[in-house]
């Protein structure tokens, strides 16, 4: 197909275009998805996440910005945490982003977490895939790391970069629980804020409690001041390495598949229940009879799975 | 059951004991939602939402608090936005939240948004009923609405306050699209700081461009002052009446329990490929093959989708 020969030219319209109709769920999406899937594996995907206002998009664009300079080229898949009201705007600043978008080496993109008619999951594995095939050397995939579905996305990355920033005080101890197993590389951003030092020496505390066999690194930056980028980067490298070497890498990879298959299979499923006319007809039925109470949801369930498979 | 009388007698530690149990997934807790499900249907469920910082969770202890003296009992579910990262703390200011806890009328849980076997929407789903069954006459479910997840389960809500702020400026009209479908009450809190009239003006140019059957209604409160608090609760009231004259309650839970029970089937789907070892490891074989590029995922999730059914 012209549109996928010219994708893996390297052509950022094609790469764009695939990256809509995957967006918007187009049958002919899955014929792409499926040919240009021999083609992926070579990006390094790092997933971009921490709390809110940590400066995640600042530090996205100083690394995209120093990796172009590298000769790199760069894929940002943006899952913006405001869009279901914000209609998808990407990395705040719209001068940074118009700068980013003029680098012919950096490609954008941003998912709204919502309107995405095959689930946000299933379109940022196939944005991630199209990057890929398009022959990016990274792809950073960054959310704020709340919502369910952000978080399973963002934990199939090959290399987790969680951004803290000094000041989260009292609240360390809270946050060790759900941090500790994601992470790959702290990055304790605003670095030069009152605090900074404490901050970085209770996540070191916590990093060294942890019994991770691959204790995660912490670095200092200060993304607005373009401090410790490139050192985030030989970071990350180093822990691509480690992945490979360690054999990590396909372990880290063959649980995204299995993430990415069984979405498949839910929308598989969701697709039944509403193009099949004899199940949705069940279904509204079923539903009446849940609502007026002569049947509970559960027993509802089981009916119609009966009737689905 | 011993433990359901209670529960519908208004046992507190039963109610408590019995969301532990749909929290953890327990096998028992589908009988126990299955033998409620019959005795739910009175609370009035209002999802509390909005951009963060905008002060939700103030809101919503004002209101638990001012209904409580009113009377009437009632259930909040803070789904925490900063959980993953938190480790589920609620509604922030601790001293809020013990003087919620000791009201005789209140009753609050939390759940995070990770962590969750058989995932936060179902949770949330039987949270609802296990409220709902033990009397409370209004549920709260408080989210910061980033997520997929989120937003699905606060969309089901029979009525939605989304709480905003002043000072939005020109993100007003970029919000425009994802909210408008989703509000039926606009709070705009801090309405006594800078830009209050500008926020609300714009908020209300925006409802009136809508196409909306029942216009979304926009209400000043200061939530830290206890502003506007009584003149929100008669709004949610009359949102209330609305739903039932004009049958649109109906509707609205027809919606909720539909998602609900699709959500069951994808649960049913997930814990037959986890639970049958004949599919557990043809998965497992499908996974080696689709990472080393000898099929790709959509191809391995026909395979595998076959196996299933």
């Amino acid at each position: 197909m012209e549109l996928i020969n010219k994708l893996l030219q390297g052509d950022k319209r094609a790469c764009a275009r695939i990256i809509t109709k995957i967006e918007n769920n187009e049958d002919e999406a899955v014929d792409i998805l499926k040919e240009i899937y021999k083609h992926t594996g070579k990006a390094h995907v790092v997933g971009i996440t921490g709390p809110p206002g940590g400066g995640k998009s600042t530090l996205t664009y100083r690394l995209s910005k120093d990796l172009s300079n590298q000769g790199k080229k760069v894929g940002i898949i943006a899952i913006d945490p405001t869009s279901p009201f914000s209609g998808g705007s990407i990395l705040g600043d719209r001068i940074r982003m118009n700068e980013l978008s003029t680098d012919p080496n950096v490609f954008i993109r941003s998912m709204g977490t919502r309107g995405h008619l095959g689930g946000l999951s299933k379109a940022t594995h196939g944005g991630i895939k199209a990057f890929d095939a398009f022959g990016c050397d990274y792809i950073f995939v960054e959310t704020v790391g709340v919502g369910q579905s952000e978080v399973d996305i963002v934990r199939t990355a090959d290399t987790v970069v969680m951004v803290m920033v000094p000041g989260l005080g009292d609240d360390i101890q809270a946050i060790k629980a759900g941090i500790m197993e994601i992470a790959d590389i702290f990055a304790v951003n605003k670095s030069d804020l009152d605090g900074a030092e404490r901050t970085t020496a209770e996540i070191r505390m916590m990093v060294e409690m942890g019994n991770n066999e691959n204790k995660p690194s912490i670095l200092n930056v200060i993304a607005n001041k373009n401090k410790g980028i490139l050192e985030l980067i030989e970071e990350i490298n180093r822990h691509k390495e480690y992945l490979v070497l360690s054999g990590k890498l396909e372990e880290k990879r063959t649980e995204r598949i299995r993430s990415e298959i069984i979405t498949l299979i839910e929308d598989e499923i969701k697709s039944r229940i509403f193009n099949d006319k004899d199940i949705y007809k069940l279904l509204d039925n079923v539903l009446k009879n849940v609502y007026n109470k002569e049947i509970d949801p559960y027993s509802a369930k089981d009916k119609l799975f009966k009737a689905i498979v």
